[in-house]
């Protein structure tokens, strides 16, 4: 059976293809940064993936935390890792929060289902 | 000579006493709370302090930007691994987040030449 | 027949119950601080709520929104009087606000045929 | 066969008139305000609609996007003046603006096969 | 000695009318509106103020938490209800809301001493 | 006498050369990203300075105002033109903005009185 989080996936890939086809070099620049924002540099890109994590919780953007925690699980970072991630999104980022915390806990467990 | 990262921190220091004077529960928890995320656990402090200053400058917040600078000093942050963490925060949060990558940059060089 | 408001609060439960089992005690109080912001203080609980509402309203967080109409409906606030906080949180907020507001209208209907 | 799109203008017009019986003078005039941002001026409504979507966009709203869409299209923008205008918001606005860049583009794709 | 408080009050007076000499009729509207929207009403003028000092203090505006400061102190709200509603916008708002907790309760100290 | 808009211009050049000495290739990729986003294309550069003044509002970005205004005084555009724009962000953002629209009507004088 296909969780959401498998239908996010799908949904991405499609759309990124979609987007991947658009004759505009700004965006194919744009989504070359972004992925080079997460390789292994100076900061291991284990920890950038963190990083980027705790960023996508305090914007409250649900579809980014989705991608940070599939990466953040294939980095290796434990459970209780990611929790301590998550409250120090909390903390910043308020009950605002909430929501989008409910949304990673339930992510990371489709993605150990896995 | 004074600099705008020492006047910053005695006006936080001042503040904090003012709102310590505070007779309200709720408040002084969310300090302690704030104060607690930050320690060693499960992840280390140096970690939650870099995941600390991320979350400030996508957020778009001066203040807390010098606040995690300084801590991300004390904790042992390289130069090179602050712009690192500069480059996550400008990728995820855009140009937006260009003023407040100068007034990184310029306080990382304020708490080095301390 | 289960309305898009029950289907949010058995997913909320559900999911705060999964999170109360995580065992992070930074996330716990900070759960703890959350309800304890809303009972009746100085200010009572009925005007916190109303405040916790408008906060969701700018803040464009539809969980947030539904969370605190149900509360505040349960605190016996009238539809005239928050209609009046969605004037407030519409103007500090914007056009942007207005898909929130759309739908604080229809949660507010959907909590009143209940 | 109904797209999201379709469902989303339903929905909207739906609501739209519920807020209309609500009997609050300053919820009306906003809604008047807002509808005349975007009619002819010194600027003309074709290029206020623009605006109005690359604002949409960097605040990060699916449904204001949405709508701002189907206006551009109407007022003439063409695909490749549009996608001009969502690299301005993706570099503004960083990354994440993406899933919304995602939603932008199979929006536009919706509005252009009816 | 003029405080920071009575600067920000004669800058906001000044760049008001300068605003108000513009010929754009939206903008005025606009103006009106925001007046308009803590008025006496189904909820009274003093009840909306707090809202509004709410939602500034979540937004993250210091200039308009100064400006509903004013109006809350001259509405009756004492320091201890302030307080009150300060918590409800750290707690929604998060770490990234102290830095604006220090700037309100320095704003609310200098609105008391005039 | 050097104004607020030639204090800020100083100190954005100084700090990005500063920017330009640190070795961090995503750093750099992204200036040029941002440099080239309002270079004329499919939109001419007029057309996206203006886009970049309206997304600099909602956001709330006093510095980001101020250097796009510069921009769309050189790119020609009047200031009812502009004054447009400006209504256009206010309504979009509400009155959150409003602060904002005060310095942005400050630094369209100055920059008129070059």
């Amino acid at each position: 059976m296909s969780s959401r989080l498998d239908e996010f996936q799908s949904y991405r890939t499609r759309m990124n293809e979609r987007i991947a086809d658009i004759n505009h070099l700004g965006i194919h620049r744009f989504f070359n940064l972004d992925t080079n924002a997460y390789t292994d540099g100076t900061l291991p890109g284990k920890t950038k993936e963190l990083l980027g994590l705790v960023a996508s919780m305090v914007l409250r953007c649900n579809d980014c935390i989705d991608y940070h925690i599939v990466q953040c699980v294939e980095a290796g970072w434990s459970d209780e890792e990611l929790y301590e991630a998550f409250n120090v999104a909390l903390v910043v980022g308020g009950s605002i929060v909430i929501p989008h915390l409910r949304h990673a806990v339930e992510t990371l467990d489709l993605a150990r289902q896995r």
